[in-house]
């Protein structure tokens, strides 16, 4: 039986932990939903909690609060930030869907250590919360937590990744490997070729992610209830963005459109939408370095990862891709995410879109996802691999499609004749060639040489 | 310049070509909406029609119209349906939610053909949509569609499908090849397992789609504007059933809760729902496919898919898994198409859901895309493809994996060093065993035979 | 600093915290994927030592382990389930796609306790997993945990919802209220009419997932590595099965087509797919509820749903609709973890889908918010909320929309301009057609009664 | 009958209608896949023959091609843009996943008009196709016809509707209405604020729309078969790309990457992602229309859309909001199509990815939804509506949570007992805020005017 004191709030009074550091609208959350089991994510409390702080400083600024109470807020949310602040922030992820009762446990958290700093009352609603809304700061929240973690996290994982596969591509530049499309013999390309294909990729994606910060550094604050800033200083938004920069080193600013920003969360789909595409780039990725491992004997077998477990129960010796596995269900798991912030995204009405929670939450797991699986996918798999030369050579030297080069002497169609009875009678290529046309076998060795084939041009 | 007579309806008067069956609404509705310009689908149109004879029909046994009346809609709808109709149903996909401008291009169409044959006026709402509402016949029509392609179109086809797999993997059985986990090499199957999970997974979905029919089949007619059945006779529903049924040889019956069939569009969701599950498994077939028939020597080279068209416009002799691709591509449109309906399914408020064109042009474009790649895939791919038996045998016989076979004799652990020290040697396994453990070649060969280790057992 | 001991697997020593009931390789597991930072879901980890227990007495039936070695692996098994089993179940979501990683991890800590009370070692491969391969056991854990799931909370709380529903629709059966399509003013129903509508869309939905469960209960078990049950005793599925029904209560059997159970997850995106739907059902009535609870005075008004908590940490006196927003919210994440399977299940090769750890993630996920949201949305919404019969007697008896009751009399056409006259004028309805019909007041009276318009007919 | 004549191609030979522009590969594709029977969008069939014209070109300039050929190619395919040119690309959207159909279908067709032209043989892959493969070609016209359908049709109509929307918003700059949060009552808002926000939206995605352009004017163009440009001039990106401007007035690039554009479609997803984003602001939008327009009478019947068509086919009078539905529509059809789209791009292998067709029609799918939906939803529903004063009026003067403007003063708690108070007793809120506060009458008209609470400010 846990010790209860009793606490109160504008419905009533109920039985709150004896110890509890929040107070009577948590404790109702807290009995209301018990439905994941699951807490808002770390990121989003963290994100809370410096929000509070930079409110209460900003307050102070606006002669909302006076300096010691502002202080004392800001200090206790600081406080709380070097500690195990979870075990205090206990509600379920679905809640009331404009997350109000995650903001009014940050409120009582830090007013209960506010007031204990003070050694006087601070109140949840009345200075805590002041010049702010649920509906301001929860939505303001989702862009400082998704801003930080992209910051923090997403974007330098994604440029250490394309740092390591511009390496192992300097690296590997020398192996030629017949190219596939269709999943079809084609012409011959630079394993370099392929991997500077893949950093392409990435820097394309990061570069799409910074397009998008402005966007996301821009804040609900300000906004209030219904946008219109009912109840907070004119000049809050403008200190609270001030406020929260210096403790984020972030450059965060007011948003242009207060409703827009409370009343949509299109910020989050669009972010989203291209945390997708980046999932989309790393399945790609993934399943190439699957497919170029996969054997050893009866697969495609071009390269080796790094074997980092035994890979069956009950097949000894057997050693899997786990790596570029992970990576692949990550990316199915972001795409889902995605699904989810899009319907919470087209279901809001008027002035507030009260998905919040769960947009919160998909976008952090998204980031942290993806920033986790790309640094493991260069650490452990693209760092690390061999090069398989001997298949690779094996294959290239014997592929009829190498004819392609002589498309501009030869034309199409003759090419194609060579081509398959290279096939049809199992005989190299070059062969072939040297009966149907006026080339001589040292020219021919020229034109169909695979590595220069990698060099494109005519 | 069309020439044009004018029409009125009770919103006034306005243009209309002037040999065009359809009236005044129709007309609107085309004005309305410039979208897509594409109309609602082919079978959805002719469930409409069948829908309307339907109605006629139980409308006379009813005394709701004259005998004379009714004979007159009921022939003009079926006389439609012996020509081009859907000439006459130009209303764009996007267009009111409830359909209803489809709804009165059906009234209106038939008012007229049903005029010319009575020779009296016979009037689109008070007699073509004599006890019906747009709100209960085109959810009918929904159902109705979906029903008759089922029967038609998807359910033959993957009974189609199922027994190309099943005749194939009777000619291929005697094909062992290795099988892949993780895309490695594992333990040997019987190409026939291949292909009978595969006609598995194929009767599981029927099965699933069957269970659903009766839910499909149940439809919301008589439920008029908003399920109370006003304006509609109360044996209407069960009438119309009948009549449908016998014009249709499927046999309809009245929903359980006419409020729930027009409220929601929860049976659309959930066929949906099953049809994506089946383009689930198609995809994993046709993936299989085109992993199996890769290379032909730089890939695995399993098999040969019949060539169906030169593959490339640059590389000659190049020939490519045409149809798996096209399959592939029909299993990506299935499940974006669920994306819409689950969307336009979630949309609804109250006593009509207003997503009700979209849900009947995807739920019909995934049924007809199933159906037709389905047979293609049977009877361009399956049905015709080689085996390259010599490939298969190269890559079994060097299996390390093989070991596993000995696990229950002589434990994993050192099993894994066998398949270790054969694979880093590049040694037949059966070598290494022999050095290794206190069995002779022969046993050794009796238990490490890929074709006998397809039978399973210990 | 963890205090270690040294363990060693096939590829070699490394350290595990000298405590851990775990040995190497969920170690390596650890050690390789730091990715989300959480575990597998409890009640898949429940179904996986349950499975353990069962197989461990079927092998013993099948001599393949010794009584005592079975009952100790049995009896390690059933007592860890006794306790917080979650603490020895580090290994992280993603991870080999397999989940070899969470099959070794419940051998090696198995193995540790069986060994414990055996007295004598017992092997994590030889003996816990023996007969068994994590490619047949974690699917027959998805298929086991998700039945469990089914059986224990999602379908009784959906029943239960069933029931709230239909009890509340008898109390409120004498309430009458305006009817919307297209969110417009409609012919009137009764209040239990809608609620019986969202009652039969919840036994739709429960009996779809029932025509599901003979596909779940339906096992990979057996089929070892890649199908052909390889090291398995050809019984073992059956009596594998059989067991775990016994320890379950619930009826589980050995699959038609091992192949197909191991290289797909057809059923888990089959069932998916209808929790998705059923998803969509709650959307609609959560939504259904926010709007009837909407105002109270600006808003619709129709009902007042239970005050749960304050509503606005700014806007005093607020209450909001905080269960079916957690409800709608439930909803789009079942939809987004959809999306997950959906991917996940069209990404496998050959002999193995590898994407189970996600599956069964998003799956498990699914059915407990789903059960979790639907007692909450019965209990704390539905069964407590009062009807404002002020509100909807107002506004029914000002509805025009009810001449449509005159249609079959006067015609459409007329009874369109007596409904604009009155709209138009602001004018009772009943009022007008008095003007423009032959029918006199109390035939009127009668003919437009909202309440015994309710009851359909002609 | 069709009259047919004998083609043949690298396979062989095979009967094509006898006035058919096309050749043997074409035909061979129209009969490989009846599939959808739909052809490629217009808009893409266009870009390709557009960069038919401009390779002709770049060719020349290179001397790959004569003066004349080339000239005879370019005016080919411009003539073929001045006609009906659809009637000639019959190939099935359903294709080959890398369009080399629809590419040959270009090449075959536009090889008959310029062969006749130059009264000399023009040959489809040699000349047609010269320093191309479908590869690059494909690639790049998804590239060129996107770019091009947004330049011409989506960002002009998002940008009329945001200035149509900004010229209503001065129009009713004077309403003030209740704002909604949850659904509940709120605080006020002006209702050019409400519609400031949804401007703001638009903008939003416009100016990340425009961020991605110039990924998307990137092009693949000279990658070839594989991206290494085998048989192309190294020149004939930079020259492509110009002749490409020239015709288009759109500004193309060469692409940074060749391999990263033929192997992935990243691009695509990145804009259709945006895309989605774009329609999740027009599904709020849509909606807050139609609920605003609910009613007329129960509903919230802020504003009056105009009416376009009979509303219902039973219910006289009745006037839906149809222009808001088909928008909504539009906008959970774009949300499939990215599905579509997500699961394409995710499904590349190795140098190609082969789900193009379907990209190229879900991604101008998208796009000419959004722009016809746009202008619609701007011209027929936003301009035109009015708005219902006396029904704003009457729900913010009633509303008790007007209260939250005492906070500051009287603060949060004794507030929230006033606002309880004056709904429970149906009192205006001033009037039992004179009674709990020591705030005189007028001191609280001005505190709680509405329209000055739309000021924001403390």
């Amino acid at each position: 039986m846990t010790k209860t004191r009793i606490e109160r709030d504008s419905m009533g009074e109920l039985q709150v932990p004896v110890d509890a550091l929040y107070g009577a609208q948590t404790q109702r959350a807290v009995d209301n939903f018990p439905i994941s089991g699951k807490p808002m994510p770390t990121q989003f409390i963290r994100a809370l909690i410096l929000a509070k702080a930079a409110a209460a400083r900003a307050n102070v600024e606006l002669n909302q609060l006076s300096a010691a109470q502002g202080k004392a807020i800001s200090d206790a949310a600081q406080g709380l930030l070097e500690g195990d602040f979870m075990q205090h922030f206990p509600v379920d992820i679905f809640q009331t869907g404009s997350g109000t009762s995650s903001n009014m446990n940050a409120n009582e958290v830090i007013a209960t250590l506010a007031s204990r700093l003070l050694e006087a009352p601070v109140n949840a609603n009345d200075h805590v919360n002041c010049g702010q809304s649920s509906n301001d700061i929860i939505p303001t929240t989702i862009h400082v937590s998704a801003a930080l973690a992209l910051h923090e996290q997403l974007l330098p994982a994604l440029l250490h990744l394309v740092q390591v596969i511009e390496r192992k591509s300097e690296q590997v530049h020398h192996h030629v490997k017949t190219g596939r499309t269709h999943l079809m013999d084609a012409m011959p390309v630079r394993m370099s070729q392929v991997l500077n294909g893949w950093a392409q990729q990435l820097k394309a994606n990061i570069g799409h992610l910074q397009d998008l910060l402005p966007s996301l550094q821009s804040l609900a604050q300000g906004g209030t209830a219904v946008g219109t800033g009912i109840n907070a200083h004119p000049e809050f938004a403008a200190r609270f963005s001030r406020q929260l920069s210096q403790l984020t080193n972030v450059q965060f600013t007011p948003g242009k459109d207060l409703f827009a920003l409370i009343g949509s969360q299109d910020t989050a789909v669009a972010v989203s939408g291209q945390l997708k595409a980046t999932a989309v780039s790393l399945m790609k990725i993934a399943n190439d370095l699957r497919w170029m491992n996969s054997g050893p004997l009866a697969g495609l077998g071009e390269i080796e990862l790094e074997g980092l477990q035994p890979g069956s129960s009950i097949m000894p010796g057997k050693v899997n891709p786990v790596i570029p596995e992970a990576t692949a269900m990550v990316a199915a798991q972001v795409i889902g995410n995605d699904s989810v912030i899009t319907i919470a995204g087209q279901s809001g009405n008027f002035e507030l879109n009260v998905m919040l929670p769960i947009i919160a939450q998909n976008l952090l797991s998204s980031i942290e996802l993806l920033a986790n699986s790309s640094r493991l996918l260069g650490d452990k798999a693209i760092a690390s691999f061999k090069v398989n030369e001997s298949r690779l050579k094996e294959a290239l030297s014997r592929n009829p499609i190498l004819v392609t080069a002589l498309n501009p002497i030869i034309g199409y169609q003759k090419a194609a004749e060579i081509a398959k009875q290279a096939y049809k009678q199992g005989r190299p290529v070059i062969d072939v060639a040297l009966e149907h046309t006026d080339l001589s076998r040292s020219q021919l060795e020229e034109l169909l040489n695979p590595e220069k084939l990698t060099a494109g041009g005519v």
